[in-house]
């Protein structure tokens, strides 16, 4: 399906309202730090979170008000995680408090997320003082504005929005992300909050948004490192007036494609913006066995450190790719593998049946110098299709993770 | 157990010989690129493999050789590792004819290993045309010329040998290691040839290579990638006239540990060379609830990019380590997580119970600004142990592997 985007973010859809300031949790005065999303009206609510043991105090906070699978806002702060700090639950939770207050709503229907730094205790001192501005400053075109509010190493705001019909009546949905390192597979994966007025009940809601997830933020990596903070937030609040989704029909099959259409913006944009990266990289494999197997091998070529930084170089080295897949975990016969590096520049195949063919030098770094490759990689060993994305591995990623406190 | 390390390497051993040479296969004259290594009388042998699917021919023809458990000689070239060519298996054979006739030996007692370059076909007239010299250059004095022969981008030499008793005999054990990058637990790892001059039986041989790579390569990381040629030999000629070693007794006690006091000083050796690495990483995890849990803990750590690149940067984020070990797959108590940060310059304790606690960020520096850093993790579930090595990412990782084919 094809969907129409449009300007406008979190706030692109009808009832809903954003905005970002810098209050003082970081010392940088130009970074905003602290961002509140609002709905008019109570939405439908359903979230992932990360699957890390060691969880950051605000997903337990927000797993706790979504227990009614209701909420109205989501204050998220960046530049401490409060994950790992002894009073990180109070602190949560007393975050949810003050905003409920400032917004005169139940500190139920408030989520709370927090990125950054793990281990200090978070300072609510700034965040206190800084909600009566924050929330005065809540508008339709406060959508940038809260992006760029839950920024941290990334360099680039991510959000986009779109538009389809359910019934006969136009839904918008949008949504924000920032995630730039500490980025894996297999999980809910970093800060991501997306609203839309379509109405649709909770039980298809919590499973469009899985079964997205587990298709898009799911697939991407930038270091394979899963983060004590993910989550991933869909609030529906129902104002655009459409017939209600209650079934598997027709309309849920649009609403979970435009859900993924948006998602996969999301994460091309997230795994583009991969902490020093200079290129996206787009792994796509069928033929697997399995979609199980399809992705495995998906996300294992994505995640090698060897062929993020052979792609850093421009360097079609295509036995790191089968290497990759030979210990990615999918069932699949080695010797029915074809790979092809694929960019705006052109195409060049360089492994049929598992072995090397004659390729140009040339072409390939060519092919491999643009902002986007695109690793083609088809099995002999069934029907399944698997995309995973990443970005390749650079000095700046060592310079910015060298020192990432200071 | 303490064991007396002596010089000698792989030819340490009675019985041993071993060469090698600059043959061609590299382009560049001052690298060494064919190793040998003699034994005088057939010796018993015992090997473990990599886990990849996408498996190299030599791997293939070594285990087929080995179906007797017996080896007179390794031959093994660097520079191309024989691995996704189409005449790979063919070529690896070859490679065993060619020595087992200029040795005078059976070809099914030649073992054969290659490392390099993933997908080029090997070009076997160098080897062909450099075999006279090498065996003519068979002594005991050889041990180092072969020992850098199979190095690619190793920096050091890695090779190191130790004496124990078994009966009243004096027997001895050496190895010679190579690797630096495409290095991941989970697998035999790497190339490692050990041989000894101690009698002991097949069946005991196995088990002890078996149990000690489970506990020294398979606990080392340098950047998840597992190679296609891993390969870990041992080979047992007898030449020390002990008492066979036929039960799990005290002498077969003094074997394994005698082995494993040798395989964890390569894989140190190997982890600090890794790749572009600054410093060595030992992760000692305790307090687990099984000895699998305290594995998973410890190589989650030195697996860990962000914290690799924290490591690089003498930085203390003990929140990295928390994460890691929440992803670890491990089951723990995350509040029962004390973590120490230590070095030949102190110790500084970054977290207890799961949370941070005050520390000087002057002496946690001055700590990891050392050679060798040891992550200390005591959980609270259990009296299981594990260690884990790795090392540093650094810009020099990714300048090596940007552009490893030129």
């Amino acid at each position: 399906m094809d969907f129409t985007f449009i300007d406008g973010g979190v706030t692109a859809a009808k009832g809903f309202t954003a905005a970002g300031i810098h209050c003082g949790i970081r010392k940088n005065r130009d970074k905003k730090d602290l961002a509140l999303l609002v709905s008019d009206r109570p939405a439908e609510t359903a979230a992932v979170y990360t699957k890390n043991l060691v969880i950051g105090a605000p997903c337990t906070v927000t797993k706790q008000h979504l227990a009614d699978n209701t909420a109205r806002a989501i204050i998220c702060n960046s530049g401490i995680a409060n994950t790992c700090a002894a009073d990180g639950i109070e602190k949560a939770v007393a975050m949810c408090d003050m905003t409920a207050k400032a917004l005169g709503i139940d500190t139920k229907d408030v989520l709370v997320a927090s990125t950054g730094v793990i281990g200090p205790s978070i300072n609510l001192m700034p965040i206190e003082q800084g909600l009566p501005s924050l929330t005065a400053a809540l508008s339709v075109q406060g959508h940038t504005d809260a992006a760029q509010s839950i920024m941290t190493t990334d360099t680039a705001v991510k959000e986009f929005s779109l538009q389809f019909i359910l019934g006969d009546r136009v839904c918008t949905m949008g949504g924000m992300a920032k995630g730039s390192g500490m980025i894996a597979p297999n999980m809910a994966t970093m800060l991501c909050f997306i609203t839309t007025d379509a109405a649709i009940d909770t039980p298809l809601l919590k499973k469009a948004l899985a079964d997205v997830a587990d298709e898009t933020f799911n697939m991407m990596s930038i270091d394979g490192d899963t983060s004590t903070n993910d989550m991933l937030i869909l609030m529906a609040n129902g104002a655009a007036d459409n017939p209600v989704v209650k079934d598997n029909n027709a309309d849920y099959e649009v609403f979970t494609a435009a859900l993924h259409a948006l998602c996969v913006k999301l994460c091309r944009a997230l795994a583009a913006d991969g902490e020093g990266a200079t290129k996206l990289l787009e792994c796509r494999v069928s033929g697997g066995a399995t979609k199980q197997d399809a992705r495995l091998v998906a996300k294992s070529v994505i995640s090698s450190s060897l062929l993020k930084s052979a792609m850093f170089g421009a360097d079609a080295n295509w036995g790191r790719v089968l290497c990759a897949i030979g210990y990615s975990g999918a069932s699949l016969s080695p010797n029915g593998v074809n790979v092809a590096f694929r960019s705006s520049a052109g195409s060049v195949n360089v492994c049929e049946n598992g072995a090397g063919i004659e390729f140009s030098e040339e072409k390939a770094k060519t092919v491999l110098s643009q902002k986007e490759i695109i690793i083609d990689i088809l099995l002999s060993d069934g029907g399944s299709q698997a995309t995973a994305w990443g970005c390749d591995l650079t000095y700046d990623y060592v310079r910015i993770n060298g020192d990432y406190r200071s």
